[in-house]
């Protein structure tokens, strides 16, 4: 091959990108007004379209904020396991393993007066969604401890069930992740949870 | 004196015994039927006395959840204290720190299937209370992070920021705290916060 390969999409189906627009349009518009008080004349109208065209891409403003969530995990997930691949200390590499997972929608989210509602996997019935994307990058974070363990990279049985570990980690992590937080905060909190994790797993 | 000394209760005042029944009969009530679907009526009956009887105790349903909101804090804040200055491995110490602040009330909340109401600050209107409680717990946390970074216990260079570092750990502990969580799971976080904590708190 004498020419680059182009870098693959996260997903096989190329994006629409009138489908782009209008999900970056529902996302500025349950930002601003939150999940139940946004309407799809709201939607429309951020998307600079009628409402009829709308429904030829959405069923509804639930089917727009399920793609916004797999669309969320298919970055994160990506962007954690290749983060998982990099080189570095356990705390360096688990840093940039956690930074994966902020995109800057997430960034927005919290800073949302409307984040509680829209983090509330209750409240836009995505919860299956959301439980499927947590679930890929736990997997990952095991996968990594697992294989880390393995190789001797580790201290000696602190990685014991490598699945309870890489849930109690992100779980922790989400402890973070409170509406309200300055990113500040947040982002203070997930070095110091890095370094805490990074340092127990380094052989003493 | 040639008598014991009684041990002090946690606040100045005696415990009034009626209070404590109906405030044992009002979190019956809420973990049941939930805050907002809580009446007085309800409570009254819970506790076996008319409602004109309990008005003479309380002002109303807020004003419960708040005594049993304070009465969490005091309880969890001094065994959490005691803990803490007992002996033992960071890991153990931190371990038996964090399961103080779980008391049967607290286990009781989060096998509610109105946990998420219940311990949501805005929906009871009691929000300036639980950041009260846990500035205390967190303050606890970093005293003894503090002692112990300056008696030369930790590891090197961990212990950077003793209030920002109690933060994030207690953060990450609620992040398990997720209504719904079997609380074997939680448990089992629990213990593995402690380990990492721990491990990463002690000198290589």
């Amino acid at each position: 091959m004498d020419q680059k390969t182009p870098i693959a999409p996260p997903c096989s189906v190329p994006e629409d990108p009138k489908r782009q627009a209008i999900l970056a349009a529902a996302f500025e518009v349950f930002v601003t007004y939150g999940f139940r008080r946004s309407s799809m004349e709201d939607i429309a109208r951020a998307a600079n379209m009628s409402r009829p065209a709308l429904y030829l891409h959405f069923r509804n403003k639930e089917d727009m904020f399920r793609s916004l969530v797999e669309g969320y995990y298919d970055g994160a997930s990506a962007a954690m396991a290749e983060a998982l691949a990099g080189q570095g200390t356990p705390e360096e590499v688990l840093l940039a393993a956690f930074r994966a997972k902020d995109t800057e929608a997430m960034s927005t989210l919290l800073a949302s007066p409307h984040g509680a509602e829209l983090l509330d996997p209750r409240a836009t019935s995505s919860g299956d969604l959301i439980e499927a994307g947590e679930a890929r990058l736990r997997a990952h974070l095991a996968d990594w401890l697992r294989a880390g363990q393995g190789a001797g990279r580790f201290a000696e049985g602190i990685v014991e069930d490598p699945d309870a570990l890489a849930g109690a980690m992100l779980a922790a992590l989400k402890g973070l992740k409170v509406p309200g937080t300055p990113m500040e905060t947040y982002r203070s909190g997930q070095e110091q949870l890095a370094r805490l994790f990074g340092r127990a797993l380094t052989p003493g």
